[in-house]
């Protein structure tokens, strides 16, 4: 039976890639609906995300594309389909409620799983949305101790990505690891500026004519992570640093919303600590 | 001796084109140094810019290359280097000023051969960098007059573009035959918003919040051409028309200059009365 | 006892103006803690929003600028607090979504009386905000005996603004009128670019390169009415006009959720055909 | 005999001081064209520019305005003519050129009194606009005796305000204290993001996906004088950091000149580290 596929290929650089990855897919008699490339000259590194269609098994096709790439090669071969995802907020709702409403309308491209909240604050919105939401407080808890707590409280459930939608709280190495490349964060500044506490009230200190919103892949050093998305919205001396925390929430929940789709699509590579997005 | 190339593929859309591309580039061992695809699905037409590099004869490249693609392709293989154009302007000094100084540091990417005057106005700033300066007069004279006059200047030079830097009259039909594809218009306003004259006037008068630029193609119809570039620049209830319009006139220039480069690195492929920009 | 308000003049410029108002303010021992003018040259008119704090009568201090400004001026003293306002929708949540989640959020600044949609479709978004939804469906029915529907169903309301949150049907100008500068609507397209049907498709057929989103109030001339806010998006060939859409829908509930926010904050005066914005 | 003038007042914030100023106007008789105020809440400081126009003389109005502000207050009255400037300079020519630019037209609305550079690399195109171009090289000689002969060199001029267009060196705190508030810079990234040499690369590394510019006044310390203007510029994976530079260039020069602009108009007051622009 007919069917659709998203062929990802990362690899070493090599002479007659192009060549010999489209072959694989001409012999077979499959249709390239859609190609992306692009080689990263700095690392010798390319990348290759590919839309066919036809008649194939997809182990088949892995087995074929592994024979004639490099052998660190990582290849996914992903048939479309709504991916799963957990939810982490803190108090605010602007960033989860975007979510919900694109969930609601089926527009995300994922099923949330659930959401969890170190504060209670968020659980008459989600429930209203008939999703599960989890209060997991923070206080007396060790930082382990606490994500020992939502930890467990995830992993009753399979999911393919983590998405902090404003949760407030670092997360230790340990948490990060083991969860690696699946947490997506959104930061409320324009990465590398403000990077940590309050960045808004810093960005109003500095007297920045633009603040910006940042989402980016969770790694081990706190907003140091590979960049997915940004943008930026202009400010001016009339505004307090309350009045860019409000106007800078359109562009958190957009960029939020917009690294998601990406990531949900199998669009965005991870390139050491960059991004290669199709 | 090795050298490189960039190919441009445009053509009916058919299976197995990139694997038989690939297979040509391969088979004579060339590198891909940058490759970009696109599919029309709509119109069903496959566009492909390649940059190759290696050791190959230009000649025999095409016709390797036209064995195997759909007999009405349209196939240039192009050397890198500077292309030559010739710039017609009226008053306004920013957009050509603009071009002048990219041409004085060496950025342009292209030689200017004349810049031609429907006024003698911008003469003098012409004549500091060294360039020919022809002031074609339209004053009693019919437009087809005009032009003709303004064709016997610039067909002494031969030339890839002819780039109308605020260029402020209407060309015939008759004259945009005859340099068909090779026109570039830079158009003061968001388009197809305000098309015709003073578009910052109707663009106060109606009270928009944004302004904007547009690069394209010409084409018989007036601003109707295939857009290459546009760009946008907020606005207030503060501004008058005359504000708007020295505000719009750093987005005219760059737009313009963002075109050009497009255009002249051979990035943009003309899909009916669209582009397709790599 | 204390309060705090917002004086909002509109009047036709006399010399004298800011002194004699801020007079007024200084006579009666009121605070100016925000202060902007404009004076529309063209038309000659005056616009002056202030927002003043102290002990005062508002029916006084009303009186008392009356007796110092034109005849003809309009003017209010609002003391801040939340508007209503009625949401009228057809199928698409994104709009009316942001609307729900701002409001639910407390951050939206009105409260929402019901919604009313010419189809069923949003009735379980609403509902699950525990907002009134009415369906009523235009089928079968002329346009006037349409709204007369609608506005049996509005008027059990007091409200201050209709809020047209992707309402696919065109207002006669009966209804426009009895709601003059009270009905706000988003339009899908960078207006005047693209009046009227599907915008989108008008978009990708004319192969721009920026989509934008118009807030506005309505008057009788379709998509012609005073402009709010308006906003851009970057496209380029890849997107189909589906994408377009999708891709555009963020700008639309970003622009409209802005222009309300302007309007609920009492920012907007309407000056003809245009806006003051504060 | 009428004239107009820009008046400028920074105190600090007290009771009454909108309608003690207009008290002034109004007695005079003056016209006020234009006025903008602005109080700094948190530092208790009011900002006003108010364009005059009428019979006055300079000297009584600063005298009147001085009797009704607190003692510290700092208020200017200006006639609007064109300031005079120095450029400083390196090897880039984009943000030089744009200016030349500008000033050919009579556009700038400022006297390019002269060049300097600290290489020679730009005298040819300094000189085609018949300006003065000094090259005062650093080689072999301490910051300090470097920048003893620029001074030598500029102080000949008597000038409003420095502009660095892409200066490439540190200057000391001893030239920045002599030309308080005089000096103009653009650095070339979106500050407080990469702070210091190489940006672009610093951009690049980071994997950032948008990059900017910054027009600020020069202080001690290192880019960390007040902002006048911001913009940025998107850019994806395929980028190379020469590629962020040269697209950054444009950003560069934009935002360059339109600082210059606001200061060239006494749009700006300096409010601390930040920066009030009307």
């Amino acid at each position: 039976m007919e069917k659709r596929a998203r062929v990802l290929i990362d690899c070493k650089d090599a002479k007659g890639l192009v060549y010999n990855i489209s072959k694989v897919f001409y012999d077979r008699g499959l249709n390239i609906d859609n190609n992306r490339e692009f080689v990263d000259k700095e690392h010798k590194r390319f990348f290759m995300r590919t839309i066919v269609s036809g008649i194939f098994d997809i182990e088949e096709l892995l087995a074929e594309l592994h024979a004639i790439t490099p052998k660190e090669a990582h290849i996914r071969v992903i048939e479309p389909k709504d991916k799963k995802i957990v939810l982490m907020v803190t108090k605010e709702s602007h960033a989860l409620g975007d979510i919900l409403i694109r969930h609601a309308d089926g527009e995300l491209g994922a099923k949330i799983e659930c959401v969890i909240g170190n504060h209670n604050t968020l659980r008459e919105l989600v429930e209203r949305f008939d999703i599960p939401f989890f209060h997991v407080p923070a206080e007396g808890l060790s930082r382990e101790k606490h994500e020992a707590k939502v930890m467990e409280c995830i992993d009753r459930y399979s999911f393919d990505y983590i998405v902090l939608a404003k949760y407030m709280r670092i997360l230790t190495s340990t948490f990060v690891k083991v969860y690696d490349q699946k947490i997506i964060n959104i930061h409320h500044s324009f990465l590398p500026a403000f990077i940590g506490a309050n960045p808004y009230k810093q960005a109003y200190e500095r007297g920045v004519k633009i603040i910006g919103a940042t989402a980016h892949y969770v790694t081990n050093d706190l907003d140091e992570g590979p960049i997915i998305a940004q943008d930026v919205i202009p400010v001016n001396h009339r505004l307090s640093w309350k009045d860019m925390q409000r106007a800078g929430r359109d562009g958190e929940k957009i960029v939020l919303s917009r690294a998601l789709a990406l990531v949900l699509h199998d669009r965005v590579f991870v390139n050491g600590n960059k991004t290669v997005i199709f």
